[in-house]
């Protein structure tokens, strides 16, 4: 099951478990943030853009039993293990990881054929000198193999009239996505700033927007990942819980 | 001086006092605020889109005693109201209030010619159904006279290259905002959410962009209007002391 330098970890969530190799990456809180924050209904046909460990999918798969997950990920090896972890909480029938370049999905996945896309793509935007000597991690982390608009463009063309697209991003990226998202007729529809502390300046943004959506943004709350004393935040801690 | 319902307010800063008609419309903390967080340089030359009773061309001559500023208003009552209040302040050799269509901003004040472009313009959405049956109260109010995309073209038109234009609206705005910046070619480099109170949605937003910048956007910690008791935040309680 385990292949040299992975290994199991505990996913919060509804007793599953995830195998990572921490020479590559391991998911971060922003992934969580993401899998909770996201709007999910019961029945949804769901993709996920740049699926890494497959974290992303088997959090949304325990909030709501019904769904259908497809993880897309460029590197095989890391396909490999994301579908070593589907089948290490048996969730094959639900979750299926497709080995691809996001930037052909619609091509591979077909257009207008699912309620809801959502990503956690790189955030560094390629060529700002500081990638990883790793080419695995490198791919995770610049956008090497997809820009934003690769991202929402191939989101747009997944996503059926009404389809709802999540995204987590570098909060520095927010005109990007803006603009990106109403170029590609995905209305911004919700929008939470996320900030280390109370008074610090925010450094992540969550955007949800609907395909073809009326034009009315609704700006969340802020929120906070930790509290003053340097322990989680209130929210953080219940999301960790997986108590919904 | 004053003419039927008008009254002399204080003006917070500098001892400055302005002429108001309360059946029309008095200077909002929004008005203020802008005129507080809005980048100035001290020999701006700057233009008020959509002026009113002039709050903001002199507010921000109490910041900078240098700038030149032109204040452009559609309706002819409240141009001379303004053009009054800017005597009584012995600015008119530094304010000029001029009558006239910010939809032809560009034509009547000349391309290029302004380092600071600032609007606090109506925010209702013309055909909401709840104009004010007082019409100038309701062109202040609700575009009727002019969009938020007028506003953002004439900005860009009266720009010179690396000209700041500074802009408070609902936050339910933010995505036409952000999308028509850039579309004219004034990028969003800085971003501040409004709230009513800590932990409620924020209401308003202030942005600041930077003609033909480049593409980074900052966003700055939450404001909040009011602290829990009831009273001012700290940061609003700044602002109106005119302590800069």
């Amino acid at each position: 099951m385990l292949k040299e330098h992975e290994r199991i970890d505990q996913l919060l969530w509804g007793g599953l478990r995830i195998i990572q190799n921490p020479r590559w990456f391991c998911f971060s809180v922003d992934a969580v943030i993401l899998a909770r924050l996201a709007t999910l209904e019961r029945e949804d046909r769901v993709v996920d853009l740049g699926t890494g460990t497959g974290v992303i999918p088997l959090l949304l798969s325990a909030r709501e039993k019904n769904i259908r997950v497809t993880g897309l990920e460029i590197t095989p090896e890391v396909v490999d293990m994301a579908r070593r972890s589907i089948a290490l909480n048996n969730l094959d029938s639900k979750i299926e990881i497709r080995l691809g370049d996001l930037r052909e999905a619609t091509l591979l996945l077909g257009r207008g054929k699912f309620n809801l896309v959502i990503s956690n793509p790189p955030y560094g935007r390629a060529g700002s000198g500081r990638e990883s000597v790793c080419p695995i991690k490198a791919i995770a982390r610049t956008e090497l193999k997809c820009s934003l608009e690769d991202v929402i463009r191939e989101a747009s063309g997944l996503l059926n009239s009404h389809g709802r697209f999540a995204l987590i991003n570098r909060s520095s990226r927010l005109t990007d996505i803006i603009f990106l998202m109403r170029k590609y007729r995905l209305e911004p529809k919700g929008l939470r700033l996320i900030a280390p502390l109370p008074g610090k300046a925010p450094n992540l943004v969550f955007v949800e927007g609907v395909k073809d959506g009326g034009q009315e943004l609704t700006v969340y709350p802020s929120m906070f990942i930790y509290r003053e004393s340097g322990k989680y935040s209130e929210e953080m801690e219940k999301i960790f819980s997986g108590v919904f």
